[in-house]
């Protein structure tokens, strides 16, 4: 039988996320740690918010993704500068990726640093990677139930953002049970119901973007 | 520091699935592991097939959750008998919990046994359960992209289904490219076009499930 030995994973993850952390308040940009299921819009929000801010802020992005590039140069698109990490198989980002991505992006010409966590609802919860705010996604085809199956990502969120609210007269999703839900976890988080297809709700969202960023100057 | 010493825990999680595989063919059960992203339509798939096979077939279910007893609640309602695993924090369903989820269930009087794992696009493609058949149900809201960026799962399926084909009108899903990219990836397994919503391609569905019962007896 093989023996694998591992360091303490998640402390020494911590470890890495305040090196993170410190470089980046050096440097005076806030980080959004975004996280959501795959689908839920994650590249969509960062999408929305670097076309709403990018005459505001200097904008940087860090894509993370099991596989490919398509998130990477979709943002590429936008005129920002972007860093896509693969993770193999990794179902998270972990501290330490995104200190090497940071060595990539131009620190000094960023304000606002978006990082696209990989799709899972589960795992990311876990990972510090630095950030000033977490941001968790949930689309209405989702369901609202799911705030009671997944409940560590809903209750560590600083925001969360209904997306999808287009699609609202087509799926079942109530949204007065999820607010109490999710209040029920979450006292603190705002909570943003947006469409990233309509632009619904998008304004009020990059507001709290900006008003995150003044306050953690 | 402090150092944690694991066991290989994907072999002896193969072990411990071919220990429930044998169990489950003593018994003449056929069983799925049904897997997708949270709220891609997992319970609502086992709840059309427990509608439209059980008059035909004797069927259990295990739930799989990181909390809460909704979805086994709603399967009981069925009258069928069902299990509830709550893995705590896990992001994914072990063969270990499968084999003690086994001795709750009246194994002698069921047929078709199908697993709802925890709602997770990437992680429980690497623990086998002991399964006849692997499912993967992707939903339309989520985008077709996502066979690039989650290949494992996609590459491993007996068989896909894409759900909600009601949302397609008013969602970006490329059919044509996700059927192009999935038989890419895997040439072998069957894709399904449903709507629990509405009924659509369930019955092709539930054919292929009767299909894989005779097939592993």
């Amino acid at each position: 039988m093989e023996i694998k030995v591992l360091k303490d994973i998640l402390s020494t993850n911590d470890e890495m996320a305040e090196r993170n952390r410190a470089l980046l308040d050096s440097k005076k940009i806030t980080a959004f740690n975004i996280m959501s299921s795959p689908g839920s819009g994650k590249t969509s929000l960062i999408l929305e918010t670097i076309r709403a801010l990018k005459k505001q802020a200097r904008i940087g992005v860090i894509e993370g993704d099991i596989a490919s590039t398509i998130d990477a140069q979709k943002v590429s698109r936008e005129g920002v500068p972007v860093v896509q990490i693969n993770t193999g198989g990794e179902c998270h980002l972990e501290a330490g990726q995104i200190g090497r991505a940071l060595e990539s992006l131009p620190l000094d010409e960023i304000d606002l640093l978006l990082i696209e966590n990989v799709g899972n609802l589960v795992c990311p919860g876990e990972f510090r990677l630095g950030e000033h705010k977490k941001v968790l996604i949930l689309s209405v085809p989702e369901g609202e139930d799911k705030v009671h199956k997944y409940p560590l990502l809903f209750s560590v969120a600083d925001a969360i953002v209904i997306n999808k609210m287009d699609l609202l007269p087509y799926a079942r999703f109530d949204v007065p049970a999820f607010l109490k839900a999710a209040r029920g976890l979450n006292r603190k988080a705002r909570i943003f119901q947006v469409s990233c297809a309509t632009g619904e709700g998008i304004r009020e969202w990059t507001r709290w973007v900006r008003s995150a960023m003044s306050r953690s100057k």
